[in-house]
Formats: structure tokens, C-alpha cells, sequence
């Protein structure tokens, strides 16, 4: 693992860093912010998403979550979003809602893009491994959230490993890919027509396969310009009908942006600490 | 005045502005967070000045000064930190301290760059009338901050009009222009070679001469890269010299970046708010 770069911000250290990833063949940057702690104390790690088009950095300055995560003492990872690289297949058109940015994380079966598109692995297995042998963290306490695409993905690995994330929320998340235009683009360019392999990339679908969490809390702008490629109806029928307590505000005059994820980026944070002990 | 954005945040409005500016001669762009107030009602102004190279799009990106604002009842307002545009002068080099992006909150008094860098007029004059006439702002309770340059900007301006600002305070500022590289050539460019001329924007220089203000706030990174363009001790010996209660803290480990200033940016504003009643 190469750094980046490390800089001190509300008494911790914010660090960019790179290294060669097994499971996506390419370079992969993320950053980690470790607040202040005791020395050789382990911290409980929270897990942050980004949505399609971004890279670490978007959270890491936009997100205003340093000061929370100072005041409750959480590691904060955030991945990037997609394999990058000149040799990375991208879409055919450079359009922004598939390929480089938007690796949806799934572990892609369809050529040319199952050669480095294994997002999933390398989200909640190699990833994990590097930051805790890296960082002073506790990895039996872990939690998840993420932004738009990210929310999809904190949904989607949250409901799938429940036992490994004491907490999952989402910022405005993609609920349900199969019923929206983005999500079908992107689980058909990845794992092909088979829609049943589409069908462990979905929030809404995992649920209503008898996928179980105790409790989700999910952010959404009513003025958010994707609510068609959101849908967030689609989840609150889903987790009434499993018995999944899910919070879902609707924030009143809120778009997609980070001005919204940055409003209440600390109450998620907030939410996370008390599930993480 | 023409709208190029309006984004809620943390309960209030992120707004970026556009006019046309009679000081500048050209379009100047700037930001405003108004945060959530009962209708009619009138609210303290803090300025914040942005340091070489910035645009308002840094600190209202990277700052973290919205939950505060949103707490305190405070607008933020962002300046840009020269004209810009096609027509406008720049360093004759391409060098990033002088010309665009660089106009030190001074009026220019040099071929060309007399035709538009009037910042000190556009930020203490033509700007307030359009805050003023736009925004529920209340003129009577303004204060003052900025950071690198722009406390350079923060400390002139503020000891130059000391009944207007409630509140001065910077970050990382350049506190002795005439004696510092970055202030040489910039003070010498806009204004000449009359050392006379530059004592009026020198904070270290106004403070020698007279000027006076009760107290000051300074946060200083001791590993900013940039302390010997900086040198706070300058400014520490002259208020001491001249009886102004200065509050300089030099923070360790922490470097010239909005990773700083974020940390502390709340700070400010709450000593601001307490002086801004």
C-alpha cells in the first residue's frame, strides 16, 4: 500500500492511498480518515459508497463527515467506485452511468469487463483485508452507507452479509436496479440477460427473496432530479411487507447533490455509532 | 444579480451568484449561505475572503461552515479573489500568485491592471450594497474573515474599517505583505513601487501606523509549507507592541489545506456569532 497523501484534519489523520488490487487487476486509490484515538486502541470502521461518476474524493471533500467521525471515534473508507486505467474497458459510447465510475459493485460475468470489474470482492473482501492490516481497526465492528449507486450497494452487501455490518444506511440509493434504466444497463452489460443473477444486485428483489436486516435508515430529497431511477416507494413497500424497520425521511426541498449528503452525513454517522458500540 | 445556483443545505440555501461588476469592469461570481431564519427576519454577515488561486467554489465546497452558519443564524459570503475573464490582465509569466486568482483585495493602481483589480473596492464596497439589497442581511452587524491571502484581506480590511466589522479573524494569513515574497511582487505589480502606497495594505504596517482593533483571532498550522510567506510572530510582536489582544494559536500538525480550515472554520464562527450578537 503506497500513500497518497496524509493530512491532519479535527485532530485525525486524513490519508489517500493506493495500491495494486488482486481482484480488479488494476491500481485502486481509496482514502480512510482515522480520527484521534489512544494509542493501540482499535476503532469501529464505516464503510462509504460513492454514487456513479465519482471517485474517493468526492466524499472525502465534500462529505463534511470528519468532524462526527472526530466526536464518535469511526474509521471512514471510502472505495472508489469502478476499476481505472487505460486498459480498463470502458462503455462503448463513454457514457457516464456504466463502465469507469459506475462499477456498480457487482463482479461483472460478461466480456470485456469481467477481467476487472469485480467491485464486490474488492469491496467487501480485499478491501477489508488491506485496511485491517493496515489501520487501528476493529473489523467485528463494521457498518455500511453509501450515496445513490453507493446506496445501492450498501443495501445490496448490507442484506447479504448481515451478520458483518452492525449498521446500513443510504443516502438517495438506487432500491431496486432491475426496474430502473440505470441499474438495467449496468446489471445487463455486467452479468449478462440472466435476470436471476440480477436479482442479488437488488434491494428490493433480495428482500422479497427473504433477505433480512433488523433495521435500514435511508436519506431522500423530494427535489432530488433521479427520483424515477430511485424509487424509493419500492423499498418502504418491500420492507413493510419483510418486517424490516426502515426509516425513510423524505427531506423536504433536497436534491441529489452533496449539499444534501453533507446535511446529514452525521446523523447517519450518529445512527452507525450507536449500532457499532 | 443573476442566480447560477440555489441548493438547500442544512436547512438553509447554498446560493451562487452572478453581476455585473462597476469595479471590476467585468461579470464577478460569488456565493451566499443564508441559513434558515423566520421570514422578515434580518441576519449578521460574515465575509470570508479565499486565498491565492481560489475561487468562491473552494470554502463553499470544502469549508464545512454550513452546520455552523445554520446553528448561529449567520450568511456566508465568498468572494471570488480577482476579476476574471478573456480581457482581464494576467501575470505576464502564467505564475499562480499574481493576476488571476491573485488580486490581494487591493485597488490597482498599475498599467493594466488598474482597469479591473479593484478588489478592495469591489469586497468592501460594491459587494455589501448588492448583499444588501438581496439578501436578508443585516449591514449593522458584519464581520471579517479569510484565509492565506485572503487573511491578508481579512486583517487590512478589518483594521481599515474597524467600526464596521464585529469580528475579525484569519487563517494561515500573510500578515506582512511588504516584507514577504508573494506580497513584494503582488504589491509592487498593482500599486508600484511606493512602499507608501503598500503600508495601507500591509496588516503588520496598519498596526505600526495606528490602525487598531481590540482583538484578533489566528489559527496557524505549524506544518503549513508556506510559513516563511506567513510569519505570524510578525504579527504577534506588532499587536503586542501596540496593545491588540491577538489570539494566535499555533495548531500542530496541521498544514496550509481546507483540511485545516475546515477543522477550525466553526470555531471562527462561533467567536464571530458571539461578537456579531
Amino acid at each position: 500500500m503506497e500513500t497518497v497523501s496524509v493530512t491532519k484534519a479535527f485532530g485525525g489523520t486524513q490519508g489517500v492511498y493506493r495500491h495494486a488490487s488482486t481482484a480488479t487487476g488494476t491500481d485502486m486509490t481509496f482514502s480512510v480518515y482515522v480520527p484521534p484515538h489512544a494509542e493501540g486502541m482499535k476503532l469501529p470502521v464505516v464503510w462509504y459508497l460513492s454514487g456513479l461518476t465519482c471517485t474517493h474524493a468526492n466524499v472525502t471533500e465534500k462529505g463534511e463527515f470528519r468532524a462526527a467521525c472526530a466526536e464518535l471515534g469511526l474509521i471512514f473508507v471510502a472505495p472508489d467506485t469502478s476499476p481505472r486505467g487505460e486498459d480498463v474497458p470502458d462503455d462503448p459510447d463513454g457514457a457516464w452511468d456504466f463502465g469507469l465510475g459506475a462499477g456498480f459493485y457487482v463482479d461483472a460475468t460478461e466480456k470485456p469487463f469481467a477481467a476487472n470489474y469485480h467491485m464486490w470482492t474488492y469491496v467487501t473482501e480485499e478491501l477489508p483485508g488491506l485496511v485491517a492490516a493496515e489501520f487501528p481497526a476493529d473489523m467485528a465492528r463494521q457498518s455500511i452507507m453509501g450515496h445513490s449507486m453507493g446506496g445501492h450497494g450498501a443495501l445490496t452487501i448490507g442484506l447479504t452479509c448481515p451478520d458483518r455490518y452492525k449498521a446500513v444506511s443510504a443516502f438517495a440509493p438506487i432500491v431496486a436496479p432491475s426496474q430502473v434504466p440505470w441499474g438495467q444497463k449496468a446489471l445487463g452489460g455486467y452479468l449478462g440477460d440472466d435476470r436471476v443473477a440480477w436479482g442479488a444486485h437488488d434491494a428490493v428483489a433480495l428482500i422479497a427473496g427473504g433477505a433480512r436486516v433488523p433495521e435500514l435508515l435511508v436519506d431522500q430529497g423530494d427535489a432530488d432530479g433521479f427520483l424515477d431511477q430511485l424509487k424509493p416507494d419500492l423499498l418502504a413497500d418491500a420492507c413493510a411487507e419483510a418486517g424490516i424497520a426502515l426509516t425513510l425521511r423524505m427531506q423536504p426541498g433536497y436534491d441529489h447533490s452533496y449539499y444534501f449528503i453533507s446535511t446529514f452525513l452525521g446523523d447517519h454517522l450518529r445512527w452507525h455509532a450507536e449500532r457499532l458500540g
